[in-house]
């Protein structure tokens, strides 16, 4: 197997996966879930979301928090931008990434945006040239890039239609969705063979849900393919609200494991890792559904000897 | 991605599964699970043990269950065999085919055999004449191929040297497990690679335990070496009693998605097997952890529209 030596780890927990959780998590312990995720080598955290409180209410405190986070050099600090609005906000709050995004189905679209795509591409590129204008690298999330839960299975070409666009504003990197996690190793393989026709490697993160066990066949797939950016969220926390059957984002730990495993460097620490993970746990009152934490539930460690 | 076109599952639920259950599964439960994945278009079916019930009390009737099952033509109707002794009963109730068993590693096969490799080999070997004498098929099971829970890393080397022990006695098939489910995709194409060197692919089924969540990805990885034959349990049921933290067997309904989803045939109907998954649940009083059926709590159906 040809795989790369260096992943970077994009974790999307405080985000992705606090806007899906029920339980109210005081602004505070969401200060200190990015802390100690800071502590344990990850270099890139989304943080938070500048979407309207109306939509978003668990990340209502979006300024509070970024503003009070232990920033630690090297790490990237990103927050999830709608619109222009959001933007001035989040530049206030002193972002250093801002992440725009859309899907690549029409309805997916629609039903989360509540606009068609056409509608969608001139908000996102006045996002762009605003976050440029600022000296900040844009990220750009397409949603639903292997099965829609209204269209099902989304051919490459809708990806690159997107794609096109969005790297035509000045996006800097996309982030591909399996949004509700019903892609399989062939599916991926395809859309990145037709991507990577167009575009550098470099331009692209995958970031799969693990909804039907498919997440870490997806990831080693990718892997061959070159990927060497991955969203994940410590726990396997989130979903997406809109997108029916979609449970979590793969998990940190369990990503890490099989990266560790494989002898790919990340950077980060397990055992520091699953303590952000006890942590957010504790706070919301529930076991996570990552196999690490399993383990560690069942032994007291996550070594295997 | 060179992938075979026809996969045989080897359901190992009712074995596999069962003995590590806690729950009492009334035999008339038993057979009517056997019925019904023999419904599901499954054509491998590892009924029940012929290991005393001293250790593994579960299966106490087994020769009641495989004689009360209803046979289709065309399914294999296998029993696990740990001696003469269990042959003589497995032969008497009328088993296709005889599973024997042993670790790569050393201490594994003492906690599970409580006999040293060395002493297990010439018992086997009896089993195996006993069987072939019977004119039924031999499966070897290889336990700990890729780590142990004592031993830690395992080196293909050992595996070969008990594959080369049973091939000799004249095993028909060696089924390679990852018995606690550490294994990742590099892993599990270095074994192979090692074992190809020597014998051919068809001899040698792959099962794997999804405790870490890589079972899909190594599935994946083995496919691409030309592996035709899973083992797998429905629901994920079963794990290994002498091995800490070996939580289940990657699920059979995870698997066909995965299969399925990539187009390879394997004659199996995701609702009939799903039939089967649900009246074990009932039996058992619990949730089985596949995703499958996490997806069939959460909306009714597996199918994705």
């Amino acid at each position: 197997m040809q795989l790369p030596k260096h992943v970077t780890l994009k974790e999307v927990g405080p985000r992705d996966g606090l806007q899906n959780e029920k339980v109210h998590i005081a602004t505070e312990d969401k200060i200190q879930l990015v802390n100690l995720l800071s502590q344990s080598g990850l270099n890139y955290i989304e943080v938070t979301s500048f979407v309207h409180p109306k939509w978003i209410p668990q990340l209502a405190d979006a300024v509070e928090v970024l503003q009070a986070i232990k920033r630690e050099k090297d790490i990237t600090y990103a927050a999830l931008v709608p619109n222009m609005r959001g933007l001035e906000r989040a530049l206030q709050a002193g972002i250093d990434e801002a992440s725009i995004f859309m899907s690549a189905s029409e309805s997916h679209n629609q039903k989360n945006i509540n606009k068609t795509i056409l509608e969608t591409l001139p908000i996102l590129k006045e996002v762009v040239i605003g976050a440029k204008a600022a000296n900040k690298h844009v990220r750009g999330y397409i949603s639903t890039v292997i099965g829609c839960p209204y269209e099902g299975y989304i051919h490459p070409e809708k990806v690159l239609q997107v794609t096109d666009k969005l790297l035509e504003m000045g996006v800097d990197e996309i982030s591909l969705g399996d949004t509700i996690g019903v892609g399989v190793p062939t599916q991926v393989e395809y859309l990145l063979e037709e991507l990577l026709k167009r575009y550098p490697v470099e331009k692209f993160a995958m970031h799969f849900h693990d909804t039907r066990g498919t997440a870490l066949a997806n990831i080693t797939k990718s892997l061959e393919m070159g990927i060497t950016k991955f969203d994940s969220s410590l726990g396997g926390l989130g979903g997406c609200p809109y997108a029916k059957g979609a449970t979590g984002n793969v998990a940190t730990e369990d990503l890490l494991y099989l990266l560790d495993g494989m002898g790919i460097a990340t950077g980060v620490n397990m055992e520091k890792l699953l303590d952000a993970v006890r942590f957010i746990e504790q706070k919301l009152g529930k076991d996570v559904a990552s196999k690490q934490m399993a383990i560690v539930r069942n032994e007291g460690s996550a070594n295997v000897t």
